[in-house]
């Protein structure tokens, strides 16, 4: 970052106050009469109601649009274990989105827990206070326990971004890509080169979509997984191939698909032109890619490239998908969140590529084209399509699939958007 | 309760939106730019700053603003334990109460705990997240070492309102009451019936404030707790005296105060007619008083009485406090909210009932008098003057007893609750 853009990230935190997020009020609290329905006497009631049914919470509290965003802090951004504290500006970031995007109402929750018993215990003793829970920077493998557990114990749906946000949007951008490049997903032979959260989701997600196991190749920092490696916890051990690759120039040959969600300069551009012809290329680490477009783009013309980062085309953005998948979660107050709503979420986000895009989003970009091809396989995050779209296959994924304790969508939460 | 009444706090709970509050965006968040500020790559600035030095925290978070009102719902209001769930709305409203009086941004957790120790663990492992924790609806005798040991373990401030925050407004109006009646707390027989969480704090401060321990009678549900009776737990133990008094009728007789934080219609008009003259009846229980205000008034026309209740003079209101404690806490980043603070608290809220209230106040009660006197010994709750002067005597107080991390209160808050 540059040292302008440092001061100017300080001071947005900083000013008007502190931080980006406030409470607001949505009843009237000015007079005594005001005050006794807010509060004693008149509060027992919706108590009573809901002691009764605590599906009353949804009628009478703010849980039903209510979505915690929480962590432990041990995998802050690109920036590691900095501890809880130090990631209260992410989560505050997050809960910001979640509001802008969606009209979620969203808090974040640092937990500060000596281990990830301590971090799920904490979690599911405060779980009912809210509609759904966002989990946030927790690193691997320790996230996948943690998200398993909760998802078993908690009632209200628990969904880790950093592993099926990522997931969903890179396999709507992927299946765009190889469908430009005139290639399918059950026969893409892909590279991935990270074996974290992101990378693990993003795989699963893929084989959900149609990919085969055995086409993909994953690499962590020793190199290619394969099948006998000592030492491979039970989650690389899934992506275990049958395999005599053990390198990335070895696992690169011929690939139709390279996904990094490793860190900055892995792939050079001597692996980059051993990949197959009309090769897809999503260089996720961010800031700084896997592989720097411009040198990508020169060695290659027949590429299809994507990237975190919003400064080139085809930025591969979470929050394409996570506040519309929650809000179309909220809306049928759904009990989980569950492969087939993941699903429709990427085919909303795939589809919604393809269709002509609004002057209002043509414009913010410059007046640049925005049309479905190799350099737009996503949508911008601004389009204001994206919540219906979004949350509404989300929605009808959770009635068709019977998570859904709603019959329909909720009329509420959409039109609050309004005045978010 | 009236059915109107039930059917108005059921639609103010339901209506615009179910619940309460809602978060709101205190930073601008509509261009790409905005949202690169706010989210990644921008946020890892303040998250780098946090991590250097946690204080920085106050600085770029909402933490600095930011109160959990946390229970576990097990003492309701009146309505006894009906779990985290089925407290969510008086929680929500607590918060409401928190962002109406002092501008302060609160949320509610309700944590679902099978035991004190459980419950400890979670709010110790999430306390970071906050400026302060408000504990809310604890019964007791568990919620005295609960807040002990958080106290004990948590960096930011503790307070249980049901305890402290009922303490500090009935000292107040106690010790106004007493000066009318031409008495003293130092020389005043106190009898205090009830043995809970709010009696054991009001005696304790009672006590801070001048009161003999040997003075104060304080009964339970087994009559006069003395010294040397059987199956005392700690708290009710502190409170045993050396005294042949064994119910009501023996205590009440010559009493110069009686506070009542029990339940309905349990002082008779006879024990009121045994008293010292010049009483003061502080009959909190809510929404029924220990004595029926006509009843007491018809029997001695001696009396100064007070209430729980909107609907008669001298409401003692935990709102005419706890706000505005947290305000001045907040204002100075104190570790802690310690005797001085409450002891200021209780002298700002006596003083102000004092002077003479502005016309917008006396236009809110239909042009009632309020001048100082056996009909107004506490200020009003909408009395706009509150927030200073006891937010103001609180910061001070923290400072002057060392508990404050900024030597002099942060403008940010006060000038905040201007737009709240």
């Amino acid at each position: 970052m540059s040292d302008s853009l440092k001061k100017a990230a300080l001071d947005y935190h900083a000013f008007p106050k502190p931080g980006k997020l406030g409470v607001e009020l949505t009843t009237p609290a000015e007079t005594q009469e005001d005050l006794s329905l807010a509060y004693s006497p008149g509060v027992a009631e919706p108590v009573r109601e809901i002691a009764k049914d605590p599906e009353n919470a949804f009628k009478y509290t703010a849980k039903g649009n209510l979505v915690a965003v929480i962590t432990d802090g041990s995998a802050i951004l690109g920036l590691g274990n900095l501890g809880p504290l130090a990631s209260k500006p992410v989560m505050e970031g997050k809960s910001l989105l979640f509001k802008r995007f969606a009209g979620i109402d969203s808090v974040d929750v640092e937990v500060n827990a000596e281990n990830p018993q301590a971090f799920i215990d904490t979690v599911i003793n405060i779980a009912d206070t809210y509609g759904g829970i966002n989990l946030e920077d927790i690193k691997a493998p320790e996230c996948f326990e943690i998200e398993r557990v909760l998802i078993d114990r908690c009632s209200v749906p628990i969904f880790h971004d950093d592993q099926h946000g990522t997931a969903i949007v890179t396999v709507a951008g992927l299946l765009n890509a190889l469908e430009i490049q005139g290639k399918t997903i059950e026969d893409a032979k892909v590279v991935c080169l990270g074996a974290g959260a992101a990378a693990n989701a993003c795989c699963n997600l893929m084989i959900s979509a149609g990919a085969k196991r055995e086409n993909i190749t994953m690499l962590d920092s020793k190199g290619v997984i394969y099948k006998g490696r000592e030492g491979l916890n039970q989650y690389k051990e899934e992506f275990a191939n049958d395999t005599d690759a053990r390198t990335l120039d070895d696992a690169i040959e011929g690939a139709d698909a390279f996904l990094g969600v490793s860190g900055p300069n892995l792939l050079s551009v001597d692996q980059l032109n051993k990949m197959a012809a009309k090769p897809v290329v999503f260089a996720c680490s961010n800031p700084d890619p896997e592989i720097k477009p411009e040198l990508a783009n020169e060695a290659r013309d027949d590429l299809i490239m994507a990237t975190g980062r919003s400064d080139y085309p085809n930025q591969v953005n979470n929050v394409l998908c996570f506040p519309f998948l929650f809000r179309g979660t909220l809306d049928v107050r759904a009990t989980a969140i569950n492969e087939e709503m993941k699903l429709a979420a990427v085919k909303a986000i795939k589809d919604l590529a393809k269709e002509d895009v609004p002057a209002e989003v043509t414009a913010a970009y410059g007046g640049a084209e925005l049309s479905f091809g190799s350099d737009y396989i996503l949508p911008k995050p601004t389009d204001p399509r994206l919540l219906g779209a979004v949350a509404g296959a989300v929605a009808q994924a959770a009635i068709d699939s019977g998570v859904a304790r709603l019959p329909y969508p909720s009329n509420y939460p959409l039109n609050s958007v309004e005045d978010c």
